[in-house]
């Protein structure tokens, strides 16, 4: 009787998409306007769902709270109000694209959630452009 | 040729989180300000999902608005406007965490709906979080 | 050159419509489903608004952080997860309807908040219930 | 190593819903007020998912920018502002349901679309009616 | 001590933009897509707000499902699922644009609200056009 | 007749909050996270309002379409994508509050928008942090 649950958080952050190993002129030609080199920046909304059986004592899968403060720790503290070009480790060598930054948040919260539960990140770059990771 | 359909509908209900065979101290520290014994209480929406194959007479997979009227005959007018822990027999025994009134609703939706339909329950207890019944 | 700036805020609260001078027919007849004697809940979305000159020092009306911190301590310590009836002593006497919770938190807001500053309240008990004061 | 991308998109049609097989009170029956033989309408959101693996080059799974112009040449330019019964060859013979809006969304985009990317398709007829197809 | 209160609705309707005093050529340049013959629609959400003072009996400006009453049968009940130009006498001499729409809806509604409560319609053709009568 | 109209935009850009005459300490006082050196950014949402009379020949206040590619030329094209400190001229030497924001728009547009509309702006800097200018 699997169930899954989910938290809906938030954190603000500047980026810039290129490749170091291309020219200007390619970077510009795959990037457009997010290779600004002085960066823009999202309000980016994301949702981390656990799957897994309910505790027959609480009634929960996995306590909400527990899991915000989690969140708080491990990826609020470390991306919100950050250049993740340049203030973050994780995208030191890695494009900051929403693909990226979905996957380095289910490592994150990989290392952190128990594996009895199945982990899913659902990414809002924009109201318009979404990812999500694993995909099914 | 499977498609899923779906139906938003809401309710608002009172609440308590609590296990009864436990201390004051226990469910305090385990279910925090859901705790409070005078209840407190939220704007419930969920998604009712069928999925089946469309009738090629119609183009429907099913009546949306004769699955309306099933939701609310069998689940808002048994838990709008109600304390649920007091009011409704589902939870006279059951601790009502998003997890269980999903499970609920699942319930006494499956006993409406024709097993030729899969079904899935999604609910929102706030913006921010959310259970999904089955999983997948 | 008054601008206005608005946070967001929000609380989940149980409570009861009814007039206690008035007989159970009237009371269901007037507040029929809220006024359910063992309560129903909410999710209470409001929105709090202050208008002034922008500091030239700083660009802000209001530093929203502080605004956050002021509603945190006298609002939402005193109304998330209460019962608004059983709980807060501004509704032993005073119907809490969507009109009267506003008001409340008017008053309240009013005593924390310098006089330079005009005050405006939003609350949302559902999405499609809305009361503002004052309303103009 | 799997990630969905999400394009979300909007169009705005009127339509009717009716089997012209049918008698008039037949299709009153099934369709009611959607049979208006003068039309009614509605704005359709869509969301557009494509599943693969992310180019290690440039970290997207897809360029949104580039599904979104596959959008807008291939489904809005042929159903924003239309009458979808009378001027599409799509629905010339098919009942415009959500479902079957859906299922049309899908097979244009199937032909645009590279088979190494899976495809679905998500339409909010209003807030509160929703398809997908496929529907896992 | 004036509030506001409000509640949202909405209607699923057709409609076509054009000045039939004009030319085919005239329409086109000034309604463009909007003046399709054969009709569009539109998801029309729309705010009804009161202002007045309290009932000191019952906390409310206004009962909120009676004033949901009133739009049900002066508006949904004229609007909904209909043609806008063929199926209302509202529009057949007048071009169904956004503003009119809101002052039509204003107009309908003043005759069934007591006149000591200011009457206030906001109504969004889609999440981005929106219009408001009166603009004060 | 005032009605007024509103048009719905969205823009994505990096920026830092700080004044260049206080310390670093001050800054951080007074800024907080907002006050990285390396930025960090948003999307932002914004309304703009023009107050007018319908024209009786079109029914509209104002061609929204017209708007719109008006906001498009000189504040999207300006703003979308860029640092606002960095890029623009506006906030070379004034803090990018949402405050500022909204006055430099409501600027901008006030030199492309005829003197007998009356402007405003409503911005959101996130969902929770909103400001209008003017305020009434």
């Amino acid at each position: 009787m699997k169930i899954a649950v989910t938290r809906k958080e938030h954190f603000n952050a500047a980026h810039r998409l290129f490749n170091p190993d291309w020219t200007d002129e390619k970077n510009d030609a795959v990037f457009g306007k997010c290779n600004n080199p002085n960066f823009h920046g999202h309000n980016y909304d994301f949702f981390v769902t656990l799957i897994g059986e309910p505790d027959p004592d609480t009634g929960y899968v996995y306590d909400l709270k527990k899991l915000s403060d989690i969140i708080k720790e491990h990826v609020l503290d470390v991306f919100d109000h950050k250049n993740l070009n340049l203030d973050t480790p994780h995208f030191k060598n890695l494009n900051p694209t929403a693909e990226n930054i979905a996957l380095v948040i289910w490592r994150i919260l990989r290392q952190q959630i128990d594996n009895q539960y199945e982990l899913k990140i659902k990414l809002y770059e924009t109201e318009r452009n979404i990812v999500e990771y694993p995909a099914h």
